[in-house]
């Protein structure tokens, strides 16, 4: 079930669909793809994670969700201008039988779209009860449902006291209070009818003690937020490298140009500072400026992104890092990352429905609320209190694969590896 | 003690010289800088890795070395025009004090240098045996010794039976077998005198069953070789995080553009060969094509070095990388690395010293020959025979710092975390 | 006369006297270093232009100036860390013996600098008087003058009533009208004193009927403004290259990191707008969309400048260029531009002192006000009323050189060069 | 009439004809979209070039050819990889009717190629007499005729006895002497039978004295060679830029990626001899080294090209420049350009078909031989005896307008352009 059917959940759908033919390979999906070494070096083991973990299986997944344009899936892909015509082509019967339900949305969130067809309501709250009523629906088609915000970015938004308690969040939904947000609407119902929630936009939404609590009370997980696809996929590669090195880092500018729908509306400062605020994040947690100081106590990093139309989907990052080496001689390097944000987001998306429906039927970790070791696939992974979030790429794989061996109950992996070698002591 | 003492080296030693005078940082040098996480990740614990681990201080290393240009190193570190004048002319007595030993050396290895002050023996086996007189002379003066490679690259030597046993070896030496290079005298010499000995070029040296052998047998630790600096620092950085996300790679071209005497040097074809060797075997290993035929089976790997005056020291890597993602639409990645050669070379010349000297004084460590847990440092990693070497930074990252957990008898890091949250079942 | 003396006054004065010590070559500077052909390609004559011209020579050009924070020039050019502290010891006695005038100075234009020392008084005309008798005063020691802007950018102006005549703009001086800005009381100052006046800057200064009805007047010369250096210098060669082989841009996308003062003031949205104004305007003019609307009507141009201290005066410019060829098929251009802002400054203004003084003193120039053919050296040139300006770079040279065949009674050069051809009818 | 009909000339004649039938636009095509600029600035006269002077019309241009592959051109566009399938099929029976003739091949002069359908004869003269017979076949077809070389990089050659008289070549042919390359015997048999003929690759072809002396007996014009498309294009672009602000120049380092025929056949070192040649010689020309030794005597410039199949015909092209300005210090630019070899190609390729045949109507040219004017399109250009190429694309362009201008009788443009202003003395 998926708010917001734009141009992630296009190519997702029509990419599952390829797939599901034959067409296409799932290239970028770790549930599809990935393998999972077991045992030692040596021994050869190394399944693929959706035969190791049970997963469930491509050919069962239904697609639906929400949308603010209406249309068919065919003409909603062929508006984001992502995959080749012909490519939907081939698969077009099967896009123009998915329509989105009338969407829950508010201009004030997102103010540079304007809506077609949206539900309306007498408050927040009758407006979250329609989309628990459009879950209900949807449970009597299919088994089990897992839902993923794909929809665009809100305006920045800081917590106050309606987000502290369920209680609090359920009378502000009564009162309208301005703290909630559609997205928060979508999380609230889905929780409330048991379903896990994921999110790939920065939004606040779960990020909330209401809906935390809401969470650990159903037993419906919930995890990060803000798909880690371009840029911050790169930036959280490199400076956990930098960091391995000792390397110090004086600069770091990154500047984006893309032209899609998500580019306008980031071209709204507003909504912006919620993208700049996901973005800005990483670097301190990943390099401890605390635990370093000769390193990168004086990190200069600045984060721009920049609408151009020229390029729709195909977005391009430019990252400038000014780094420091032995006795603080300065050296530069350049990123340019020509990338597609929907073909790097739509197997994010996929993922996420795969393994969050697994936590959900896991019970060593459905009842955690947070998914800490989903932390892997966000630009803001979210965190238990008291415990800093991980940002490091490398880490939060490995986390997700020793989680994925805990589950299964086959042993760690520390590489330590010392027992490859005869003893002489 | 340093056979090659040019570049690499007079930045190494002027730098420790500044760092023991407060006059600057040891930058790059996670012996120096590095702290270590233990236990969980909110328990506040992570002490320098120096104040965890029994290394030797600063402060009481001496260092010694062979060169073929002769002149004390303050005038090499002028030539090598690393540093700033400035800079050297601070410590100036210092580096005048230390002037190397005649060198062992064959043009036949290295077209491109004319040598000017060189030892003369009448076989191999003699030069030798001049290096072993040269550690024992050194081994009056001080408490403990390590060996490390800081010449040029050799022309490119295939294994040939004088390499298969350290009986064949020996008798090579004493018949001048054209198989036994200069830096396999001073390998031979180290570790038959007990001395752990490390490579910063690609040279064969000690990765033949010979030294293997006497390795063991000596307990003298021996490692990897060519230091891990450039790009293919960044290359085992980016390959690993293409992997972690199962996007595919089409191509990568790495050109590198370098106007130092490794640069002179790497223009002989034959010289480039062995260093070409050692660049192109990590992507193969990491990207485990076998493994993943769909990503990796047809990558295309090319990796140029242009010798270019107008840079001296100052390297720049520069890299193309075609990727493909969900359903296989192409992106791109270019990489510009404006580095510095010998400032990212040298901190891992003092690591490795000072993390051999650890191993050949830790029982557990010193008996295995090879200490795979230093792969860290290297472009070509050694390892056991049968067990594939490690090239992903973060997985010698992993390994290195849970050796060193493991050694101190401190819990392993597993990344699972899972006991961060509460449990609701 | 220089008002403003930062980085690049410094950097020209220092450079200067470095040259004429023989220290250091005038690199970039077209007045010191450029050949001019005269006659055929095959005749061999290309003398220097400071010798076919009657230009002030070097040896006898002196400096004074105004600035805002008063110290002698050795502490303004330690300040501005362009050039090296061992070139500026070298001539440390000479840059101390120089001390800005104090200036006329006014928060309100340029709101991220704080003086220290400026001139008060009961008006803006007041200010402007004092100006002048500065002035009369530096006259009573030097032959000729010029005065050349190397202050700060200041906030965007338009037009006003004010600007429209000068007998508007002086009763304003009496008035303080917040139309004129300091700059302009320089501007107005230097051309009542008769003295060409040069603007570095962008602001709207000299650019209003006010100054150039002052300039006819006085037969003291004008020109452009903002120099030309680095991102649009580059805009201006490329540009044209594009139209020359009618190649289509579908977007041109710049932006820059600088850590100087510039910098700093253009952190502000009035100075940065002023800017903005002056580097978004060259595209248009040279590729002419009302010429060529299938080429490069919809361009969409967009520039950025981001405040980045840790290059200090080292500027970075990033251009991603889209282009399109044959059938409308795309592709892109990328340039980094790793500059020094003050170093390709400096010598434009030494250029532009030495060339205005000589349109000084050449009857056909000095009566035009305008002296386009120095459009060359910026951002902005200026043209004649119904002339639109010229903004391509090669034209500019080809005026530029053209002119001074011109007035020395040489042969234009067409490079139609036919005549090089035996001709068989 | 095109010798070599792979991805140059089937993106040529595809774009032709879809540009005829309004499917396309001719973008790139000077002869197509360009206009020129007639009187004063403000006159407002700009007609089309094709309008001023009386070219050929695209609608009655024919297209013939011969190559070593056969079949016919939809195949061959097809296997280019160049136009997008949907565009070939809209106009797939045109291509289809087009068949290329055998070639004269030989493996000699391009060892990477394997020729499905070939001349074969006796000697070379016999070879070059079948092209005669075929040349004078499409005289009975059409009016008039145009030969360009879209072939292969020959190995390189240097001018020989052979080369040196008409009749000397005349008896190379007779006796198969090595010096005469197939390219030779397509230009020999054009200009024989009074055609124009234009290279588009780097062989040495007409570039000696016995071909010269054909075409100026003939009045059958000849021009430079190498098509001026990607790197050298830019290349041609930037060093006259920093010439005109007397920039230095230290080091300029080339590379380029490209997956085509061309880059396969240019992996063999020996055709890659004759295209480097062709790459490096222009910088020299430009910078004038011996006039300004200050700024480029020491220059180091380094042209590479590598196969790289990944990207098929979309090429890369990656320099970086170090220059140096005021005093002398150093700043780098990099430009990285994501270009398309034949789409670049084509357009030019059109263009000389059309001007060439355009010289051969005009008196005052079709004696010249060379057509000097035509530098602009050439990696190459060629020049009378005694007089240096043209490689400043910006003096080609002017050269190419006034030449225009000239045989139309116009007033040339030397932008000297002081009547804009009102003279007050």
């Amino acid at each position: 079930m998926i708010p917001g059917m734009g141009a992630v959940a296009t190519t997702l759908i029509a990419g599952v669909e390829a797939v599901r033919r034959g067409l296409a390979k799932p290239i970028g999906s770790l549930s599809q793809m990935g393998t999972i070494r077991l045992g030692k070096r040596n021994e050869g083991r190394s399944p693929l994670i959706k035969d190791f973990v049970p997963l469930a299986s491509l050919d069962d997944v239904v697609f639906t969700g929400w949308d603010i344009f209406g249309g068919n899936l065919y003409d909603a892909a062929r508006t984001a201008e992502v995959l080749e015509r012909d490519q939907l082509d081939q698969i077009r019967p099967f896009l123009e039988s998915i329509e989105p339900m009338p969407a829950a949305f508010n201009q004030n969130y997102v103010k540079r779209l304007t809506p077609k067809k949206i539900k309306t309501g007498k408050n927040k709250c009758d407006l979250a009860n329609q989309i628990r009523n459009d879950i209900a629906e949807f449970k009597t088609k299919t088994d089990r449902q897992v839902m993923i915000w794909a929809g665009s970015t809100e305006v920045f938004l800081e917590q106050s006291a309606v987000h502290q308690s369920l209680a609090a969040f359920e009378k502000g939904l009564v009162e309208d209070d301005p703290g909630i947000s559609p997205s928060m609407l979508y999380a609230w119902a889905a929780l409330k009818e048991g379903i896990p929630f994921a999110n790939g936009a920065p939004n606040l939404t779960v990020d909330i003690p209401a809906l935390n609590e809401l969470s650990r009370k159903m037993n419906a997980p919930i995890c990060g937020k803000d798909f880690k696809t371009g840029q911050t996929f790169i930036k959280t590669v490199l400076a956990p490298a930098f960091k391995t090195r000792m390397l110090g880092v004086s600069g770091w500018y990154s500047t984006n140009i893309l032209g899609n729908r998500d580019g306008e509306v980031l071209d709204d400062p507003d909504s912006f500072k919620t993208k700049e605020e996901s973005k800005l994040g990483v670097l301190d947690v990943i390099l401890q400026p605390e635990l370093y100081p000769d390193l990168y106590k004086d990190l200069y990093h600045k984060v721009r992104i920049n609408y151009y139309p020229p390029r729709g989907d195909n977005k391009e990052g430019w990252d400038n890092i000014d780094i420091f080496g032995w006795l603080g001689y300065p050296m530069q390097l350049k990123v340019d990352f020509l990338c597609r944000d929907s073909i790097l987001a739509a197997p994010l998306a996929l993922d996420l429905c795969l393994f969050m429906d697994l936590a959900a039927r896991t019970p060593s970790l459905r009842g955690l609320g947070i998914q800490e070791w989903l932390s892997f696939y966000f630009k803001a992974p979210d965190s238990a209190p008291g415990v800093y979030p991980e940002h490091d790429l490398f880490i939060q794989s490995m986390k997700f694969k020793n989680t994925l061996r805990h589950i299964m109950g086959e042993d760690l992996i520390t590489h330590l590896g010392l027992d490859y070698y005869t003893h002489a002591e």
